[in-house]
């Protein structure tokens, strides 16, 4: 077959004219038989009116800074369509939908709606209210429509062909996912729920580690899918993919994209990722505070925006299915396994001399991990697998030859049920991993002397329904570690995966743990090592601390900066503690992004060794966002942002951002240096445009402090 | 993280180069102790001999044409090394075989095996006899090895390091998936299957069409999997492929990364697929009589290779299979259905003159479709969906984005279980699609007046085991129409696909048929239409008639060479047959690749219409292949081909060619004209290289007469 070209491009509605006057073809044997009653004049359209204000309030749509009509499908909407006279029995017309350049019956990129007497659809149509010339339509477009921007044509039909309306943008019209109609695949059962996880323009994403009490932060992080710009950017982003407009009714098809296209690779996607520590050819992903520029900017340049890590890639894609209509949240998952191979096993493997082989260890740990959920029916599936999927646009690993990940069943991942699509192993990996540490001797040869089921996916989070406070989800990802239903998942996990049956270990009589307490950015750390030797002889073990400089994602630098040689004695039957002292100047020869320091001991008497592993998550300075007086609508207010350098060396190039959706756009203020100790105040007048609760949230950037935010609600 | 780049490339070992002495870090505390007993003399390598006889009988490895060894995995073989004295107790050694750019231990890039006392694998080792200083040494690699090239090292271990031997590409060896081995994931079963599935360089790939009698049609084809560079170019296409190393011992990802680039489209693969009959920029897919050729044209040029069609790339696969070791086999599934939207039907869209809406129809229907099926184990699904599994090379539709298709369950689309990866959806649609007929009236809207449940997928073949008849298939796919079983398997099919349900029809009256017999290319046409009329007044039917040609796929010209409008009166409950006449005028004058004529006829009387379709087979003249004497190994003999052109008029620049593996390499010989019943014979001399039966496949092309073939067994 001569493989025909799908049309692709939804934005550029232009690029299809349809002709004004359409001759129908002389059906063989037929006469021509006027329709019109003889004597009357002849019937033309004089204006359509969209109803843009009753119907934007009964599709929760009025958010949306858009001169045109957004709808949501499966739910009837109206439009007032003037005629040049009152309409008789034998007049006929019907309401026409188009979407894409190559818009036809078969694939519903054009659809009819037909009103009373000729119903056929597929959008049903009834005519509401007839005031003489003037007639209210409702239409119900069907809950599997296309999502996208359509033109909308009346036409008049005759007896020998359709008279149609002339192209009008303004009666252009945005079809989203509904979230509130049973029939279609994104319904989502309860309004508490579709009022946060659709409508919701802010949300808060957790970060830092979980290891030690306290470590866990917020970020809070401006949506945004209603600005400006933001709805015809998510349709861009769609177009640049070459998505088959045909498939855009097909929610599965349309997360999966997203998850390709908001990162970079393969497609020209939208966010270039860089764990590099070095952002100085972009916007550092620690400074943004939002969405909205990053959308706009790739949505204005076709061009891919720098540079985000994974919290940036989830927040954006929040965006992205908000806006189009899924519910969606991102999730935090803390300690993240990132599984090379698919076999579930994390493998970390120590050289001889205790350090990580940073070239043969390809599998890796992140302190946390965000990616997104969208909640719809899972028709491809087996029943009761749909619900929450996770989707991830991080480029982590590719899926199937492209980076996306998704959509992937939360409960499937949960009973251990791996044999459907799609990426159920790699999720199912980064929340359920078993660490398998093993030295490599001299001979090239490994030996494994840990396994830990425990230590990965210790718990995810994700904001809560009309709170700021967060909700731990873990429950919905793993039952409880120990039950019988945890065995049977791992159980039937191993049966669909590669993974081959782990090591059995020699009966261990040494043991190592180590504890750190939280301090802040500058400050030394006390590390408490304890050995203890449950063998009958005294033993005297060689330890090694490894401490590296760990960034946002849990990503170590290559080079530690602290590498000590020491031993212990340890007594038959005892344990025997060891205080390590690092102070702030050996840390701080590596700031940037760092935001925790990563510590491994290892240590070996005689065959037997052991290791473990802590984080110190280091406190960043506070920044402080404040507004004058009570907000009111169109009426002048202040907000101001401030800082205090706490450090005795001198800040540079240091960037800071405020933005809040409905009250002040994203805005930004260079300060070339801030001495040490010194205060610094910037304070911007807005004008709020919308009434109720609104965040402003402020951001703090510069290459030897990343990541300092903070959120006002006001 | 640092996203880092795995290593993808396989053939170019030399990028890699080993040092020759690498040193031991030295362990902390522990003394540098010589291994080697006081008074000895160092060990050295002297020579290493890879023992090809013995190991390429054992492996079923002798028929590639190749200097190295080829083994497959999870099965023994010998080498022989031979050191610089008789080793003693303190003496240690490994062999060491490294894949790709970056061996590294934990991936199995770098693997090695370990002899006697320090058996640690993961290739076992064993000293098969030790006579003197040469040591015979068999190695078992592991069933579930990266297959493709690997270099052997073979290391003297010593208190301070390793010694190991220079890098010699004499040693190098071929390492292929094993279909004797019971732990091997391609494992099958029979003795008789696997030298048909994976030793066979030789087959019959079915075409035409299943309407009429004989109609079938034999294409032979020469897959040469042994042939010289064959095996090379093989892993060159995974190269290419940027495919990871590590990837390569999971038949999965293999075969689904195959059929992805055996054609062009997405990653630069091997074959350009033209379905347009203009074939002049390239060779015509009816002139290709075998894969050899193909593969070392991409391989040598690394530019795709210009033209095929669906058997050409079921026949190149087929021979990437085999040659990797891998079980495989052609399909012809007749009657083959192209659902455009994953839906399960295929809607064929009429105008209301009765000519079928090209723009509106977007499914097709082929008179047949070639595939490829390969045998495995598939440990990512629920047991028992293993075994053959659909792979189709041919680019039809983009599966998750890029053009590839597979592996889909054979069982799991009989038991309609399409929930699982991968694309069980659209091969279930190709041999089960129900085809929904609907007329488009003048305002846009459809009305079906047919669903043909049976008509897709009329039935399957294959080549059978030892033998050079087909086996028909059709069981293993589907239950028997009307069957509890195929009920049961539709209803499992619909839940887990966007089948809508299925439109009533209105009680029908009115019923047509048409029928014509086989005729050779040039003879006249004479098709019967019957009409049956069981209402119980006289109708009068105006109906239409379309002829067109079709090409080898089932894809129809776009311009009907043929339109008749007629009508026929049809007394009440009677039938009234026509004759209608098409001369061979009329169809010539669209020579090319056409081998057969498709006519429609649709009908309508009052509101009913009705439709039926014929497929006319033109035979196509003889060509003769014929050997002079008995071929002896090593004695000159001569093939000749020789054809009379049938035609009245002159054919123009034709190109024939002759190929038979074992025997002679693929030739070319071209004539200007040959005149209206000229007469040609070309013979070649060629000097048999191996026993046994042989076949020889010649083909004829030009631009009038397409897909002339013939072979010859010897």
């Amino acid at each position: 077959m001569d493989p025909r070209e799908p049309a692709t491009t939804n934005l550029l509605l232009k690029a299809f004219e349809l002709p004004e006057f359409e001759a129908f073809d002389s059906e063989p044997g037929s006469d021509a038989v006027p329709r019109a009653a003889p004597g009357l004049l002849p019937l033309s359209v004089q204006s359509v009116d969209m109803c843009l204000q009753t119907n934007k309030t009964n599709h929760y749509t009025s958010a949306y800074k858009i001169q045109n009509l957004v709808i949501r499908r499966g739910q009837e909407f109206i439009m007032k369509v003037t005629f040049s006279r009152p309409l008789t029995q034998t007049d006929d017309f019907q309401v026409e939908f188009m979407i894409g350049s190559k818009p036809v019956t078969s694939d519903n990129t054009m659809v009819v709606a037909t009103f009373d007497s000729r119903r056929r659809g597929p959008w049903s149509g009834r005519v509401v209210e007839a005031r003489g010339q003037v007639l209210t339509l409702g239409i119900t477009p069907t809950a599997n429509a296309i999502v996208g921007k359509y033109s909308t044509w009346v036409a008049i039909v005759m007896a020998n062909g359709k008279q149609r309306t002339k192209r009008d943008a303004v009666t252009d019209l945005y079809l989203l996912f509904n979230a509130w109609a049973k029939d279609d695949a994104v319904f989502y059962p309860n309004e508490a729920g579709r009022r946060e996880y659709v409508l919701n323009d802010h949300g808060i994403i957790y970060q830092g580690s979980i290891e030690t009490a306290d470590s866990v932060t917020e970020r809070s992080w401006d949506y945004g899918q209603f600005e400006r710009g933001v709805l015809d950017a998510c349709i861009y982003i769609l177009d640049v993919s070459k998505m088959p407009i045909a498939d855009r009714s097909d929610i599965i098809k349309v997360v999966r994209k997203g998850s390709a296209m908001i990162n970079v690779q393969d497609d020209n996607g939208v966010l270039v990722g860089n764990w590099s520590d070095n952002y100085s050819m972009g916007t550092p992903p620690t400074s943004w505070t939002g969405s909205v520029s990053i959308l706009l900017q790739y949505a204005s340049s076709g061009v891919p925006v720098c540079y985000a890590q994974c919290w940036v890639f989830a927040g954006v894609f929040n965006t992205f299915l908000r806006c189009l209509g899924i519910p969606a949240r991102v999730i935090t998952n803390f300690i993240s396994a990132h599984d090379n191979n698919g076999n579930l096993t994390t493998n970390l493997i120590f050289n001889s001399d205790g350090s990580l082989d940073t070239d043969d260890t390809k599998d890796s740990i992140w302190n946390f991990h965000c990616w997104n959920e969208a909640y719809m029916v899972r028709a491809d599936l087996p029943p009761d697998l749909g619900g929450w999927q996770v989707v991830d646009a991080t480029p982590q690993e590719n899926s199937d030859g492209y980076f996306r990940c998704g959509p992937a069943s939360v409960v499937a991942i949960k009973e251990g049920l791996l044999c459907h699509p799609f990426d159920l192993n790699f999720v199912f990996s980064e929340v359920n991993s078993v660490v398998v540490s093993s030295t490599k001797d001299r001979y090239g040869t490994l030996t494994t002397f840990k396994v830990d089921k425990e230590y990965v996916g210790k718990a995810l989070y994700t904001k809560a329904i009309n709170s700021t406070a967060f909700e731990d989800i873990t429950i919905t990802y793993k039952y409880p570690e120990g039950s019988v239903e945890d065995s049977l998942a791992m159980a039937r996990a191993q049966e669909y995966s590669s993974q081959c049956s782990l090591p059995k270990l020699p009966k261990a009589w040494l043991f190592v743990k180590m504890s750190a307490a939280q301090v802040k950015l500058g400050q030394d750390v006390n590390l408490v090592v304890v050995f203890t030797n449950q063998s009958d002889v005294t033993q005297t073990v060689r330890a090694n601390l490894t401490g590296s400089v760990t960034y946002y994602t849990g990503v170590r630098a290559r080079d530690p900066f602290k590498n000590l040689v020491f031993s212990v004695t340890v007594g038959a039957q005892q344990e025997q503690s060891k205080t390590l002292n690092i102070t702030a100047q050996e840390y701080l020869a590596n700031r940037g992004s760092l935001v925790s320091l990563s510590f491994v001991v290892s240590g070996h008497s005689g065959e037997q060794s052991v290791s473990a592993t802590q984080v110190v998550t280091l406190q960043t300075p506070e920044l402080t966002v404040t507004v004058s007086g009570t907000p009111r609508v169109q009426q002048q207010m202040f907000v101001s942002v401030s800082f205090t350098n706490p450090f005795s060396f001198t800040l540079q190039d240091v960037i800071v951002c405020m933005e809040g959706s409905g009250l002040i756009s994203p805005k930004q203020h260079s300060y070339s240096t801030i001495a040490p100790w010194a205060k610094i105040t910037w304070k911007e007048s807005c004008i709020p445009q919308v009434t109720g609760l609104r965040h402003i949230t402020a951001s703090l950037d510069c290459s030897d402090l990343r990541g300092v935010t903070s959120t006002l609600c006001t």
